[in-house]
């Protein structure tokens, strides 16, 4: 028998698994805990509902790229954008449940303000709406190379643009953040 | 009564303000047809369906932007992506086009291929393929600032943004780009 934290694990991890290959719409609760191998009603005690798990899975991956150390944030997480064994469909399909759910607007704001103001306190300027808005172009281009690896067909940025994009990311949030590496 | 660019003009102009206004899905050739004026047998005559007016509206607007000097294409480019006045719904339209018919997939390789070309060739590099890839990753940028500006309620990159944005994409690109303007 699992304890609850390792039930809690089954059930997050069969959620990505199945968010990420049917999409959100698709998805049901029951396919999730079935996939877990977790009763449904144990589901429903931890998360609530489909909303809930959806939040849960998505919020704990995205914000675990933030845990690490602030010297290497801008490294870990544009490794963890061109990686392609990084499937990009959870963050697809926070972009895309945003419209009819308010479980994606509220993943979106938290999601972004974590990030951006993470990003934010790399940026080398005194003015702190300034280093909003360079840390707000930062996570666009994130955003847009994480789209762009998601179109079949399109080119797909990949380790081999690290050096690029680092280059560039460090011009945009000034010296400060081209020095911490 | 109008001549046929006239009447092309007109269809081209009513399908933008439709497609940006409804969707590609729930806009139809009567509709336009009916805003421009103009009788729905000229449109098939001119655009042969629904998908070809779409990829006409779309594509001429889209492209027109290449249509200057190549000096100034950075500078062009970034102020028409972070325009207020111009709407993102168009683009929006044709990434969302695409996974169910052939003309958004076909338009996206249109695009994107006219788009990264004329940015490769603002790359310093001696390395074609370097050249692509740089030009790719400041196209998934203009994409991703697009793509947020479209998302109601998240920040949204607008003219204060320019300076850094051309900083970034200079540095990205490479010396040649910093030094065209």
């Amino acid at each position: 028998m699992r304890d609850s934290a390792a039930t809690r694990r089954a059930l997050l991890d069969a959620a990505r698994e199945l968010f990420a290959s049917d999409g959100y719409d698709a998805t049901t609760v029951r396919a999730v805990a079935d996939r877990a191998g977790v009763n449904q009603a144990l589901l429903f005690r931890y998360f609530g509902n489909k909303e809930g798990l959806f939040a849960e899975a998505i919020r704990g991956r995205a914000l675990g790229l933030l845990d690490g150390t602030q010297h290497d944030l801008l490294e870990r997480t544009i490794d963890a954008v061109l990686d392609p064994d990084n499937t990009t469909e959870p963050f697809m399909a926070v972009l895309r449940v945003a419209s009819s759910l308010q479980v994606g607007a509220d993943l979106r704001a938290e999601l972004g303000a974590a990030y951006t103001s993470a990003f934010a306190a790399l940026a080398d300027t005194d003015d702190p709406a300034d280093a909003v808005s360079r840390a707000e172009l930062l996570l666009a281009w994130l955003l847009g190379i994480t789209v762009m690896r998601s179109i079949p067909g399109s080119p797909a940025p990949g380790p081999k643009d690290r050096e690029h994009v680092l280059r560039a990311a460090r011009a945009l949030l000034g010296a400060a953040a081209a020095t911490t590496h």
